[in-house]
């Protein structure tokens, strides 16, 4: 914390162009790589402004060739990205979505209706609000996909050469808010858009190895610390397998009864963000209120959804699940 | 640092939504507002990116109404902040300039060449790479100022009332790197040019009160632990003083011999940043070289001044300036 590998500073106060700063870099995108196993034709970004600022970045930067890109709407998030592309003045399409079903399930592939003339393609890949996750990555031919991953980056493998662009903000599952990972083809390093700003230039930001001013020093700092934790447990393999043995627990007790219902449909499920109801508001309302009292917070569900949601991202031990279950198994003793 | 105030959670973990973590920007914003003098019509945001983010973001928003701006150029930074202006496809003009003179000195009133049109006038209060300050506020008549002062910000009090803006990235004198701080003046909270997208816009970060999406919240709780320092200290004008204590005494040393010669005129020397060199660039590698093996480190000027630098930030205590000033006597009676 105060003396950072015998420097005589915090990682807080050192200079950016240090040398002992530019190890934790240059080490943390070394650790992405190898977990992630991102190949060699990709560039790893450390960013700001949260995956907000990349619902932006991306049309900014990509919409330069064609000026043409497909959305698919699956949740609150990927519907900010699609509204966020429309600020460029250029022909964004919605290329599928299951809003009117209240975003229960992803589309599959042949709902999609795909542009082959699109600069790019753009999913979320897990829906944070919903709780919902692609279970295939779709099939875009040739037109680069771009992939939200700001709630599911690190919980378990992704072939990153299905993907053109990937990007995640790093409060869910890779460190404190204030650094944004982006991993970029080198293909889509292109002029972007008249009237963007260099420090929107996914170009300049990667021949500047992300240090065309100081960078969010600190976050990376302990995103280098995650990154270790996760490697030191057995990499994204062994995160998948303690993902899933937790997500279980719950989704199990939630079809084993008929008190809550899951909101979303089984094969869609995500493993970071279970949401569900009792079909009732009030009793919703009670159960956020007494899991609260009992020492779980935030589980009431976003406003646009309503229910329930619990988060159980990386971090969150399968110890809280079973002590979750166990509170919902009551309530529904009590309640129903 | 693990436990925030009893609430069992770091600053890190805690969700930017939840009532202790309002209750710490709004503190820390509150302490901006106190130790600054800042009037009520003034919103200060938290924000990402850094001054050079700002670089582009104030002609994003500003250049909407008559799209033209004023820069005045004193150095490295006011440089490539009106490069950056130019990317909008307005009207950028040089208002003033000491280039010819190697920015040595910061331009008179009535050297200026204003435009009564213009949306605002663009300065860096002052100029890190140089060591240069503004000594007076320029007079713009009812054209918004816009300064950047990333390198001087709660150094010594200042007039907020004359700028329609100030914005400072944070690793000078405020905290980590991480957070950006803009204060800009209501009637300035207006739509941006065409195409900027959402997290750029002032007004949205305003009506958000810099809560849009997730702040870089553990660099907003350490500026607000380091505004209460300055608080302790006695607030701006103590810490002016302490600042003005310390300066001197380097440049005391400087006016006192001729082996080392201050590069910037007397009347327009930076608190914060000291320049100087011997007028010999072999001496001047040494002493960066003798100094830093001394264990005083970053003393070698920017690649685009030369010579030497001595940034005395808030935090220097004034017993490393005297180390300093003993070195360089001893180093100008070896080598002169």
């Amino acid at each position: 914390m105060l003396d950072y590998n015998g420097s005589g500073m915090s990682v807080m106060e050192m200079s950016h162009r240090s040398k002992v700063y530019e190890e934790i870099i240059h080490h943390t995108e070394e650790l992405f790589r190898s977990t992630m196993g991102i190949p060699d034709n990709y560039h790893v970004l450390f960013l700001q402004g949260g995956a907000t600022m990349q619902f932006g970045m991306v049309p900014a930067n990509l919409l330069a060739k064609n000026g043409r890109a497909d959305y698919v709407l699956t949740g609150n998030f990927s519907t900010k990205a699609y509204e966020e592309a429309q600020l460029f003045g250029k022909t964004i399409n919605v290329a599928g979505t299951t809003k009117s079903e209240g975003f229960v399930r992803i589309p599959e592939q042949d709902e999609l209706t795909l542009d082959p003339s699109a600069d790019y393609v753009h999913i979320c890949l897990n829906n944070t609000i919903y709780g919902s996750k692609w279970h295939y990555i779709p099939d875009t031919g040739s037109v680069p996909l771009v992939a939200d991953m700001s709630s599911c980056i690190l919980s378990e493998p992704v072939d990153v050469s299905k993907f053109a662009l990937i990007y995640a903000g790093a409060q869910k599952n890779i460190g404190p808010a204030g650094v944004t990972i982006v991993i970029i083809r080198d293909d889509l390093l292109h002029d972007p858009l008249p009237g963007t700003p260099t420090m929107l230039n996914y170009a300049t930001m990667a021949s500047n190895e992300s240090m065309y001013n100081t960078p969010p020093c600190y976050s990376i700092y302990i995103a280098m610390l995650v990154l270790e934790w996760i490697s030191g447990l057995g990499g994204l393999d062994a995160m998948q397998q303690r993902n899933i043995d937790k997500a279980k627990v719950l989704y199990d007790y939630l079809d084993s009864q008929d008190f809550f219902k899951a909101v979303i449909v089984p094969k869609d499920r995500s493993l970071m963000n279970v949401t569900f109801r009792t079909g009732d508001d009030d009793l919703d309302a009670k159960f956020a209120k007494e899991s609260s009292a009992d020492g779980m917070s935030n589980l009431k569900g976003h406003r646009a959804v309503g229910g329930m949601r619990a988060s159980i991202y990386n971090a969150m031990p399968k110890e809280g699940i079973s002590h979750l279950v166990e509170f919902m198994d009551a309530f529904a003793k009590a309640n129903g």
